[in-house]
């Protein structure tokens, strides 16, 4: 059992994500020991990376042989504590929340959105991906019912803010967003954003530079 | 004019992002001028953070003012190179390709998605959004035909090496993955992953901790 550590920093977790996506899809492939440089060059990082990354909470690998997939996958994600299910509730039943009510990773990687909220009178009732769309001022009353912990918000960046402040009255700690906006939460919410248009910046900044050079 | 500098760091042009989302909002809510403490707040950095980040390519901020919010944003994203549209393909036209396709903001930042593509029979020929979804074997002409620069990956894990193969040939230098996998490119090829689980990992380790100390 790994020992959990309270001080892994950001960038870490980033990279143990990718490693956990790395060793999932070696799993399935039946691969039982990969090499570290092997592990390394899937991961797009080098072997010490690795090595550092997972000095956080344990030591793996054996000299000359690399790592065990599985006991590696296992010890990440309990490190993580992912290695458990959390439900989670999504808010804004819109292209993307369809998209993402319907994207299998999430269930395979252990999220389940077990409630789709939305205040549109005509979303309300109907089903996606075998879930039944609900009010979401109905949101407190079906977090303690279905024991969610985590809230998704794929509304439109103006509905974001209200979207946040029924999480947060529900008694949600943890908010994934995906509105185009910066939503405001008390200290106790841990926020993540996913921001589609800063990958897209970082393209567009490389490829002028390179232009440039031309 | 700003002057480009090649040497902005990742996680600048990341805040640099965010600082173009609110100010964009700024602008559409009719703000002229900001304090540097609003504009901090709203980016949740600290006012010091911005004068560092803003200084890669230039002064700004008039003291005892603030900053000149349509004049900030049209330097950083000529700064960044997204002063202008850039053409994107958008290959696999599932539930997510099709949330992207439909999604208002892409064009109103600047990407316009001209090519939906997909290999799939059932899916060819069908109209989202206004385009026609084109054959992925098609790509390379309709990159050249259309003036394409920018490639999105909407494909299943399993899918996506292929998808990169046929940007990569069409002569595409820069890619978007939503797909959750690693994906192999030649070196003059840039590539940004969009990841919903490292953020959904980041706030499971986060509320284990949280649960641990109760």
């Amino acid at each position: 059992m790994p020992v959990k550590s309270e001080h892994i920093p950001r960038a870490t977790i980033k990279r143990l994500a990718v490693y956990v996506q790395v060793l999932e899809n070696l799993i399935r492939e039946g691969t039982d020991v990969i090499s570290s440089e092997l592990l390394a060059k899937a991961c797009a990082v080098n072997p010490s990376q690795i090595r550092k990354d997972l000095a956080y909470f344990g030591e793996f690998g054996v000299r000359g042989l690399g790592y065990y997939v599985k006991e590696l996958n296992t010890s990440i994600k309990s490190a993580l504590g992912v290695d458990r299910v959390w439900r989670c509730a999504l808010v804004g039943v819109g292209n993307l929340g369809k998209a993402l009510l319907n994207h299998h990773e999430f269930k395979l990687r252990g999220f389940h959105i077990v409630g789709a909220f939305d205040c549109d009178p005509f979303k309300i009732g109907e089903e996606v991906s075998g879930l039944e769309v609900v009010c979401t001022r109905r949101l407190k009353e079906k977090v303690a019912e279905l024991g969610i912990e985590v809230g998704i918000i794929t509304t439109p960046p103006e509905r974001a803010q209200r979207a946040t402040g029924h999480l947060v009255e529900a008694g949600i700690k943890g908010i994934l967003t995906f509105a185009p906006t910066r939503i405001a939460v008390p200290d106790h919410v841990f926020v993540e954003y996913v921001d589609f248009f800063h990958h897209l910046y970082a393209l567009a900044f490389n490829l002028t530079l390179i232009e440039d050079e031309q």
